[in-house]
């Protein structure tokens, strides 16, 4: 039994659900945030990094900064690409505009390769613009909470190594890391960033990210100084590599509480091999993926190959519209979100299925989200057809 | 009683004590950053800030957004001031240097003010300085936490508003807000930035800040973009109003458990009137002042006007060394900080008192914390001469 209150299941792509020993340690009581105990939670912490981002070279560098997962974005603009370089943004929905606006505010040139909707930019297409011209980075959104689509990192790199070796590979994993396989070192990856409250299973508040030994040569050697303070390796490179080594350090203070929230998810996660995890949410997408086709719906990512694990987002029949729909399912017990890509946000809806809901088997909250949702749809007068 | 384990008081200027509620509210079960019951609780926290900072006029704008109090650095020098802008920063210690060093990474030019170490400049210097050049901003840091000088705001705003009437008053109140009187619209202040984890009440993890009408204007009429994505107000500036008006909004996703803990802690300090929370601060900060002089030690601060209430900066009697004193001060069961301030750091402790440790009776902090040193100081051979 949880000894949350009694409440509706957060069904959306994050915050998610999360675990009654991950939310006691948001109650931790005060510690110094230079005090040998806090110190040795924190390097702890990035140590378990290392091993959910599967990367062994000793090379990278785990980043745990105060912030929301969009800081992820500044820390790349403002450390690793410089004022006038370019940027090839895949562009798989709302997420890559965005990311790109950032580009933009430090100075660099972001060139967007833009997908329909549903789909993501293929790799003919990518190999293309690669040889067009001379990109320092390459972003892409490994799962596009706006449209549910999963982007192939694996061929993605290879393509990247082989047509334009130098450049950067950065994902935007905010709705990937801890739900979908990401292998840092094999897949030769530059930089992964992420935020705390979707599959890593910790409220918000962290900006989590890992970049590799190459990503920081690339800032070494930086012409200009990083475009921003607040997230600029220069002031936190330090105080990451002191707090893993256990030796207390400062730059801005961290948040204790959240710092413990995520020690003890991490500690969890780890404490199974991430095959396996990977595995269980696979399972349970499935499920609800099946159970949205049988209700004769369709997702906004057609094909099964670009699908994420984590969330899925699902066309509603013609008549039915999410202000009602929505808080019907509310009703039922299960949130789940509205659209969120601007050109189509009144034609869909989204669930989230990350974490604690899919890999506690003591909840019920997929089985409950699917019958909702069956529910609902009755209700709002559909009928498969 | 307090519902936490057992734990040695955290008496440093920051993080501080928690009271059992507020770390109760930081285990809140997960809500939708954007589902009705979190946005109300969003906006009614955002309203209190304007009781906290005394503000009613309503072109004032209050900001809560996930990170460390450096993060307000960087929402000033990034909104407010424009690459080549001058600015003055009044320097009372660790924290001026680091602020002007923000101010840099945005393209302004920094101008410092410096005062000999536990003193902060004089009115008649900056009154020069303020008719020598036309300063876009002028920054003070209304406590700084590596010295425990307390600036006097009154008095400040009122010569700017003389000699450089459009010069706009940027306040750096990370160790002040919550403890120190801040009449934010009488003194005609034009921005505060300050954090959860000091007199606030609140675990770390948010940047607080108020910014008035004047400020948001001097925004708006930028010539360029804002230097941070971020910081931006661009990007805040509706998320707060809508949140402030109770409508779902979206640029990052804020941190809901950490918006319960301080929605609690201000719901707490706003219980009671305001000068008697900097009453009870004052008082407490005298016991311990008193018995510092009683001890026959001397603080950094060494004119009374220029004491902070909610901290005190000690220096070591000679043959007493800091990583010798603290440990022993931590069997006592109280943790007190060293010396952050890089030209003397190791020649003197800092003891904070704010929020709970202050104004709960139930608690003895102050009383063991001057038990402590007492006894400490004894232990390692020190007798008043």
């Amino acid at each position: 039994m949880s000894s949350q209150p009694n409440h509706p299941a957060l069904l959306i792509p994050g915050p998610i659900e999360f675990d009654d020993a991950v939310l006691q340690s948001m109650s931790h009581y005060s510690e110094s945030h230079v005090g040998a105990p806090f110190v040795a939670t924190f390097g702890e912490t990035l140590s378990m990094l290392r091993k959910l981002f599967q990367t062994t070279d000793p090379t990278s560098q785990p980043f745990v900064i105060s912030g929301s997962g969009t800081l992820g974005w500044d820390i790349v603009a403002a450390n690793l690409a410089e004022p006038g370089d370019d940027v090839l943004v895949l562009h798989t929905g709302y997420f890559a505009d965005s990311f790109a606006d950032c580009f933009q505010t430090y100075g660099a040139k972001p060139t967007q390769l833009k997908a329909p909707i549903g789909s993501r930019p293929q790799l003919p297409e990518i190999e293309k613009a690669l040889k067009e011209k001379k990109y320092k980075l390459l972003t892409v959104t490994h799962v596009d909470t706006s449209t549910g689509v999963l982007s192939e990192l694996k061929a993605l790199s290879e393509l990247v190594r082989r047509v334009s070796p130098e450049t950067l590979i950065i994902v935007d994993g905010v709705c990937s890391v801890g739900c979908e396989e990401i292998d840092f070192d094999k897949w030769q990856l530059d930089g992964v960033i992420t935020a705390s409250q979707k599959a890593i299973g910790c409220p918000a508040g962290l900006s989590i990210s890992m970049f590799s030994g190459r990503a920081i040569k690339t800032f070494q050697s930086r012409k200009t100084p990083p475009g921003s303070y607040f997230a600029s390796f220069k002031n936190w490179m330090p105080i990451m590599q002191n707090y893993e080594a256990k030796k207390a350090s400062y730059f801005a203070t961290p948040s204790p509480q959240l710092i413990h929230a995520l020690h003890t998810s991490l500690t969890q996660i780890l404490s199974k091999p991430l095959a396996e995890r990977f595995a269980t949410h696979k399972a349970a997408s499935q499920k609800i993926k099946k159970a949205v086709t049988d209700l004769g719906l369709k997702q906004l990512a057609s094909d099964p190959a670009d699908q994420a694990n984590g969330m899925t987002a699902i066309y509603l029949p013609e008549n039915v519209k999410a202000p009602e729909l929505l808080p019907n399912l509310l009703k039922k017990g299960v949130i789940f979100a509205g659209g969120l890509h601007k050109e189509i946000a009144a034609k869909y809806i989204r669930v989230g299925h990350m974490g604690v809901s899919v890999t506690d088997p003591k909840r019920d909250d997929i089985d409950r989200a699917i019958q909702a949702l069956q529910t609902g749809l009755s209700n709002a007068g559909y009928q498969k057809t």
